[in-house]
């Protein structure tokens, strides 16, 4: 005969086809010596012959359940139907592939009106042993004679209407049987039978409904959708019920192995004596710690102990464990690997590579990259925020968590630092000159913009929080007030950002510093011997270089020149250039801007010494720089002694329909070259003076920006070699190394990359405007119609913070091909906003690229998930 | 010995690789029987044994060479070097792939002191002999022993002003003796050597220079850039000279074989007795025409008839002939295949075809697809333009030639065409309120805007000439009056414009208009038999539509809907709709819009009967349809019953940074299902009315604009579905057959293509969007850089006019591939500007496209075009 039916202890976790996940779970615990209530699972092969027999529980497989009835029987000492000390069962169904739709979890079968006094008396609680029996009916009807469940919550509600109580606790025992009788009449009347009462018809009906299940539309559906296929089967569990209620020698808790918000080791958990689970949720008893278990029951503490190290050797991971003692004899329900704070995660990981447990390799897998950005960044109390008021949400442009008041302009901001408050800035959106009011802010919100707007860019530099693009947030700077879902704040009002999340609180929030360990710095000390992908940071300043360095950049991937030009003391200037009527004018507003830009990079390299340097020459169109409003406009006029109608004019003629695809990048040198001559004097300049003051000569390379076209690039390149190798010539610094290599942003430069990489020694992916062209998204309008998109889930991901790998991922993937292949030390990189991302550095990493670029405060981010990458490839 | 020197009678054309191009062909045309002027070639062999001896000419060619010198004068009857009757040779380079850089071409070799006398007297012109020698020594000095050409312009141009004398011709023999003189003291101040008077010797020290041109500079670098290898070398040819100016036995002139005017068989052409080639080019002398020949020289007259018709047997084709004849014997100097106008050209291939002497295949190859354009619209009359002022050009936007009086506003043309005069529509852009004067006007002038701006689709849709985006154009409306390069037009003056090349002349220039002939149709007709490449339109009206298929068209590629919104009579309830708060408003709108949208849908129908109708569904983002100004806004408040203030609101909401990358296409669907939930309406209920009142269905195609992920498309797939069949259930037209599918118009649809293709039934590539995203320009914006990019040669074609094949053509062969492969009956076509382009159709052809879609007038062209894809990739 056929073997159908497993104990748990004749299974083991390599039997998942044939016992199901579940199945094979239970057997794998209970062998590794845990004290798993005693069970039996019916094999997916039995679900299977039931349907090759049409729909029929074959006969062997009936007898053998029988048997392991007996055996359980004996084994628990319970009798299934006995009233004097009842077996009650779970049964639950397990295919080899968790599934959702199918029957999930009868409790308690077994229970009819003999046994539920059976149960009364040996728990000492009528109340408990019927609202159990209450429970299984309901939860039988609903599950195997399907009757809808609307049904018993009326008769249910009209109870405790009747009796005028809230609380399901208080129905009294005498209110559940009348409950149970009116339960009777609903299973008659839509079933047209009596409820089952003898335990073995229950049984069988159960098995039979967790088969039927299997072949349900909901469950049909899903195996389809996920290309599982219709011929697996499932199993069915079959375990004793155990009860921490029955007397005072019994109790029931959850435990972690670990201190899961430190990571501390030691057992950590509570529990409650003569307790069900429930109690324990309800909440109305204080549970005792678990140490406190070592005086009340010695035994079982030191049992428990056993297991928890059991547990965790087993699983090599901290385990969330719920356990029930039942007349002494201890119980496992329930392991899992459990949940902890960012600082356990790193503690526990390190913790268990060192004990020998885990290998660096998989401690590293076990720390989330998120939990290294939550250690950098501050975070609210969290039991505080759980009484916190919503009130909207944002786009998370920047992490970390601020609460403060609110003003509305950048110097108001700057006075509220100065008393002593702490402020967040709101604004529409932020521009350069609101830079002042960013850096005194705690946080900063904005009503629009997206996440690479210049609130969040600058937020993001800066490791400061920031909520970007918070439409319903409206924002009245006259007012100086904001509107949010009807409420009105006003200035000095209190709000409270997660950055992280997005979220917007009214009022003030506490928040917790974390202080950064040892094992933070070990753990990416470890990703960097992991590692191949090289990180570097996007630094347009010295001090986010210097912060970048702190956190182990190993470069800098982008160094903006732009944010340089609208600092308040060169602007004047950079207009001056702008507004120049012919190049000899243009050529003497460079010349006065050379000495700043020299001196940038100047102390840039000092900070990066000799590590590499990427320099991305003019990028944004020229409009960008002038005013806009008709004051400014005046007052620039009258600076520069140019008609107020001339410069409207220049505005007028500089503006475009899409600047996003228009005169700017590259395309600003072929028709100015003098701007990037300029630019190039004050990098090479800026490196001879480093060499003669402190001795060592930068690594530069120098990044072209939004090439499209190969003679763009070529002609561009000639220009800067000319002037580098000049000015390096003429101070004896020939053997100074430095590179020309381009942005890929532009989807014909990703597809005509071979050809490209011929003239360029390196590539960086701009991943932003390259998700913009190739998606046809402008990341400044898609706001509008994103959140629809995200609503009905045509986007899952945001595809300017994860890197669409089938769109942009494939240009990624066919240029760093096409490039190496025609240039087999060529240097990729990436430095848009998806260099942080875990997810797409994992795939920068598939696709073979050799660093990736991110801000500072992303840097340790980059490094583990570099690591993690790597890892997985494998 | 080796045989390194070949007669003219000893060569063939298949052997190009020994005697280079030039001899091949001269050997050639010998052999057919052509009285080619005698002479022989130096083979390449001589050239590489040169090289391979250290630059030394191997005794054994010297031999051979003056062997063939010999045998010359013998078949001429002259001496070299012999003042009486000396021959004369020019020698030239001749390698066996054309190549710039090497030396060209030496005349008149074996002239000196004696034999320009002996020239003198059988010309009896001093004047020619002494000018002969005088650019002899010029030339050879120059090729030969490399004297800056600057010495002798000097002594020229001093010889002159002397003389005081403009004209060449008027120089006398004594000046140009006086100037020989001084020619020879450059020679001997710069070479150092006296002027070589030894024939033989100026031989040898040309064929040296030619041999050593084969590696000069120049060549090498060609020929790197084409990859042709070093080692081929060149030949040399020796031709003697003849000559046309020695008596009244002597004459020279050029000849069509047939009239290139009108194609009309019959020699045609003009010469003069007793002439040079350069008398002819001089004007002085009025021409005879070949007819006059029969009676003057009527022996001669009868060789050349013979010959006219040897070579256009021989070459299969007209030919453009330059003869000479000298003492009554006629020579061939050179025979090219002949210029023709567009009516010679189709009138010629269709002729030779009938003839049988082409096939049609090769007919097809003869005519060009401009040619097709250019009998499509008028043209300016050839001889009136030579005296025209061109004072701007602009994009060649609209083909087609207007003369006519410029009017600055729609209203004023209007009323300038009732009072018959012809008017020119000049406006900074256009926009749908100008329609009417567009209509009116015989020609459009626009200073901004691309070629796919309103008035360039506009005005290609009416086949109206228009040139757009003239930016040297200042267009001052409210003056009424034009500036360009100084010139100020005002209302009412006359203007031409060029809509073929985007050249724009001051005044009137009279128009020929052309009748289309039979052949013109049965050229297309064959062109139809041949090609595969389906040809469709972009039509939007029924008069478009009509036009279209007058044309040819084979269906509708691109029905635009937006268009229809424009219409006085529907834009009120357009902005109804757009201005609706919610969307109950919005839907009372759309109700009001459907009568007028299925009205269109069912006349278009009834034009195109059962050929497929592409209906794109709403395109632009909303924006557009709303006013502008604020005149316009209040206007709409007070129509609409809305407060200014919230109209304002609402444009200044819908407004966007990027609009080509915002919120339109699909994305409106997404956001706003209900419009095209109208639009699907009024088709298929458009099309159930034309089944009712005429008794056929039509072939609906409905296209989704602007999708970039597959849940776009099947979200509105699934809406048109539901609809499309309730209405064709509803009326019993469950047989009709209608496809949904999508523009390829965003990088990302093209690079997921397999994915969509698994949804859609047809692709259509919208190029112009494609190229706009994957180049990263915006056509709107890109006017400013593109003109310094033309002039820096970093573009050769306008990738909006020809399909940049390396980038957005890349795309197109991956998606056709990817989608094919996923769905083998997929639809592939395109309706960009490209659809109408030869070169672009020839890589639609190549990459396997089903069809292409163009204007209406563009659908000739591209029926050609089509054909001669097909017949070259065979």
């Amino acid at each position: 005969m056929k073997k159908f039916v497993y104990s748990f202890e004749e299974g083991k976790k390599e039997l998942k086809l044939l016992l199901g996940g579940k199945g094979a779970n239970l057997a794998e615990m209970t062998n590794i010596g845990l004290a798993v209530p005693e069970g039996f699972t019916i094999s997916t092969e039995a679900c299977i012959k039931y349907y090759d027999d049409g729909k029929k529980i074959d006969k062997d497989v009936i007898s053998q359940i029988d048997e392991k009835l007996i055996e359980l029987e004996k084994k628990t000492g319970k009798g299934f139907g006995k009233a004097e000390n009842p077996l009650l069962v779970s049964v639950r169904s397990g295919a080899a592939v968790s599934m959702p739709g199918m029957m999930d979890t009868i409790l308690n079968l077994g229970l009819n009106e003999e046994t539920v006094e059976g149960l009364k008396k040996l728990t000492q609680n009528g109340r408990f042993a019927y609202d159990s029996y209450r429970r299984f009916i309901q939860m039988f009807s609903d599950v195997v004679l399907e009757i809808d469940k609307h049904h018993f919550d009326i008769i249910f509600d009209n109870q405790k209407r009747l009796k005028n109580i809230d609380n399901d606790f208080d129905l009294t025992e005498e209110d559940l049987k009348n409950i149970i009788n009116e339960y009777y009449k609903i299973v008659k009347n839509e079933a047209h039978i009596d409820f089952p009462s003898d335990p073995k018809e229950q049984l069988y009906m159960a098995i039979n409904a967790v088969f039927d299940s299997w072949n349900n539309q909901r469950a049909k559906i899903y195996r389809k959708a996920h290309a599982i296929s219709d011929n697996l089967g499932t199993a069915v569990n079959v375990q004793s019920m155990v009860f921490g209620n029955m007397g005072s020698e019994c109790g029931t808790g959850v435990a972690f192995t670990r201190n899961p918000s430190t990571g501390e080791s030691g057992v950590f958990g509570e529990f409650l004596i003569n307790a069900q689970g429930e109690d324990v949720v309800a909440g109305i008893r204080t549970p005792l710690s678990i140490s406190e278990m070592k005086d009340i029951m010695p035994k079982v503490y030191d049992e428990f102990m056993k297991m928890c190290e059991i547990l965790e050797v087993h699983y090599r991971d901290m385990q969330d464990i719920e356990f029930t003692i039942e007349n002494m004899k201890l119980y496992v329900l329930q392991t899992r690997t459990g949940k902890r704070t960012a600082q356990a995660a790193i503690n526990i990981a390190v913790d268990m590579c060192n004990n020998g447990v885990l290998t660096k390799e998989e401690a590293l897998m076990r720390v989330d990259p998120i939990h290294i950005d939550q250690m950098l960044h501050p975070n609210f109390n969290l039991k505080a925020l759980e009484d916190a008021n919503l009130i909207a949400s944002g786009l998370p442009a920047s992490p970390g968590a601020a609460s403060g008041r609110i003003y509305f302009f950048p110097e108001d901001v700057v006075s509220a630092k100065a008393r002593g408050e702490k402020a967040i800035l709101v604004r529409q959106e932020t521009s350069p000159e609101d830079i002042e009011g960013m850096i005194h802010a705690a946080g900063i919100l904005t009503s629009r913009g997206g996440m690479t707007s210049h609130a969040a860019v600058v937020a993001r530099g800066m490791g400061k929080c920031c909520v970007a693009g918070c439409s319903e947030v409206l924002v009245n700077e006259s007012k100086k007030e904001m509107k949010v879902q009807g409420l009105i704040l006003k200035e000095g009002d209190w709000i409270s950002l997660n950055g992280s999340t997005g979220k917007i609180y009214e009022g003030e929030i506490p928040i917790t510093e974390i202080t950064l360990t040892g094992n933070f710095n070990e753990i990416l000390k470890w990703a960097d011997e992991v590692r191949n992908l090289g990180i570097r940071t996007n630094a347009d300043t010295p001090k986010d270089a210097q912060n970048a360095v702190d956190f182990g950049a190993e470069g800098i991937g982008l160094c903006r020149t732009e944010h340089m030009f609208f600092d308040e003391s060169r602007i004047y200037h950079v207009r001056e250039m702008i507004l120049a009527q012919n190049v000899n004018d243009r050529q003497k507003a460079l010349d006065k801007l050379l000495p700043y830009q020299r001196d940038d990079f100047e102390k840039i390299f000092e900070v990066m010494q000799e590590k590499p340097v990427t320099i991305r020459l003019l990028d944004p169109p020229l409009h960008e720089f002038l005013p806009k409003e008709e004051d400014d406009i005046e007052k620039l006029s009258k600076e520069l002694n140019i008609d107020k109608h001339e410069i409207m004019n220049i505005v007028k003629d500089l503006s475009e329909f899409n600047p996003m695809l228009g005169h700017r990048g590259v395309r600003l040198a072929i028709s100015y070259p003098e701007i990037y001559e300029m630019q190039v004097k004050a990098i090479f300049e800026g490196a001879v003076n480093v060499y003669n003051n402190k001795g060592f000569m930068p690594t530069v390379e120098v990044m072209v920006p939004l090439v499209g076209l190969v003679k763009e690039f070529t002609l561009v390149k000639e220009l800067i070699q000319k002037i580098a190798d000049e000015i390096l010539e003429a101070n004896n610094m020939m053997e100074m190394v430095y590179k020309i290599g381009t942005m890929i942003e532009i989807p014909r430069a990703a597809l005509i990359a071979g050809e490209i990489a011929e003239e360029a020694e390196f590539f960086s992916f701009g991943t932003n405007d390259l998700t913009q062209m190739a998606l046809g998204f402008s990341r400044d309008d898609s706001g509008k119609f994103l959140k629809v998109y995200k609503e009905k889930h045509i986007f899952e991901k945001d595809p300017f913070e994860t890197i669409d790998v089938k769109g942009v991922g494939r240009l990624v993937e066919m240029a760093t091909a096409d490039g190496k292949k025609a240039r087999s030390n060529l240097k990729v990189g990436i430095c848009g906003e998806q260099g942080g991302d875990p997810e797409s550095i994992d795939f920068f990493n598939k696709v073979g690229l050799d660093y990736v670029s991110c801000s500072p405060f992303r840097v340790p981010v980059a490094r583990l998930a570099a690591a993690q990458a790597k890892i997985k490839q494998k």
